[in-house]
């Protein structure tokens, strides 16, 4: 098993669980600068690689046997101007019409398909680090929070659609903020200023996205980040949203007063919904 | 004619424009923290009003003999949790869906005309203040720039379709940053700092927008914020657009090398607009 690993603490748990559950070797193919060094102690073989060095990734791979891969873990999207790109990458470069990351992604994927590896999602190998549907915490909704809750959902989602970003936060059925290139947290920091507190993330997958190439995260310092931007509730996608720590996550969110809820797809666009969570 | 007062200099253009030439009497109600205090100079009559205050408002427009009102300069929307609303701005309130500036400013100009006023637009009184089609000052796009300016047209009106804002900035097709409540000088700062530079701001007007009641509007102020985030050029809609100081704002514009194209609607989606505008 092949791992392409980004920044965050998913990596690490993925090698944990392959390693412990599915018994395989876990060979690692990690993005310095991005992923965590702890990883060296933990794969059977590492190689560290900078971004845009695809060809190195593949030999590596290729070297150790590896059939089936993963990518995990973020890439600092603004680093993406200061890649260097060896051939290969420069090839799946030209597939692209424009470089969102969706497309880049699925590019990559195709890449590595037709070169005979089986590309998986974290969720396939270790689904218990999906969102689960309901609401996560001890804190309830208002009626208030859940009609904000819905129209951010609406919202992402068609700012997904169009490729630029998973995220929103809506205030009083107002969208305060949009995520596109800075990331949730840079969107969370300015949402605090812009409000005087109250409100909600609502982080969602894209609608054409490959759930195997990229998938929202969140974890403790979500939680943590939100409660400083003074927002009041959480709303994620079930099953295709991945929960770094998820007892520790709900243990912040239930002590800082914070609404988690894993918000399901059909529930959100219903009219069932309009009531309340589940 | 009454005027409803926010910030910025298109107030004091139009009392100017209506004394001088059209010859009309101009009565200003002036939004207090927003409208320039030398508005009070240029007004045959002025009432200062805080947001909220609609009631007051029309009072002093029927006291005046008002029979047409236009609606100009904006309003700090992270102002609008510090409203303090009248009976009849609560009236308007418990109209909207949700609090989207479309849905407020057009539930506004419905009151307005169901109590017999006219309602104009800013650029039906001063049409010399919109943005003309073409390259507006000396530098030419490069077909680089000219592709992420298209991006940027379709992505903004998507943007505000949904209401969400007006802006965009896209640089080597990835959109940077999206304006939602932030305005669009803090999406500019946010972006400066996301990219080592390069790239457009693209502004439009929303698609279902009422070009009488909110306008997106440029200046020399624009130019200059574009040119400190390290940005290359401006994309306006042609015919809905205020431009401030027309002949100040393209000085700046080509002193500063920033490329300002005003694009008509039709050539933004037509594929004959692949090659350039104009």
């Amino acid at each position: 098993m092949g791992i392409i690993a980004g920044s965050g603490a998913i990596p690490a748990l993925l090698i944990d669980k392959l390693r412990h559950c599915h018994h395989t070797a876990v060979v690692v193919a990690a993005h310095v600068g991005e992923a965590d060094p702890k990883l060296t102690q933990l794969a059977d073989a590492i190689e560290w690689v900078r971004l845009g060095q695809f060809k190195r990734i593949l030999r590596f791979f290729h070297a150790q046997g590896v059939t089936h891969i993963v990518m995990v873990g973020g890439i600092t999207k603004t680093q993406i101007w200061n890649i260097r790109p060896d051939t290969l990458a420069l090839k799946i470069a030209t597939r692209l019409k424009h470089m969102q990351d969706d497309h880049l992604l699925r590019a990559i994927a195709e890449t590595l398909e037709e070169r005979g590896f089986v590309v998986c999602g974290a969720h396939e190998l270790a689904p218990e680090l999906l969102a689960p549907v309901g609401i996560l915490g001890h804190h309830r909704p208002n009626s208030e929070l859940w009609q904000d809750m819905r129209l951010g959902w609406q919202m992402a989602k068609a700012i997904g659609a169009l490729d630029i970003g998973q995220g929103v936060v809506v205030r009083e059925r107002v969208v305060l903020a949009v995520e596109a290139v800075e990331g949730t947290d840079a969107m969370l920091q300015r949402a605090g200023k812009l409000s005087r507190g109250g409100g909600c993330l609502v982080k969602v997958s894209k609608p054409q996205q490959d759930l195997r190439l990229d998938m929202p995260t969140i974890g403790v310092a979500t939680i943590q980040n939100l409660h400083r931007a003074g927002l009041r509730g959480l709303a994620v996608e079930s099953g295709s949203t991945l929960i770094v720590d998820y007892i520790g996550m709900l243990a912040e969110a239930d002590r800082l007063g914070i609404v988690v809820v894993g918000c399901d797809a059909a529930q959100m666009t219903d009219n069932m919904g309009r009531e309340g969570p589940l």
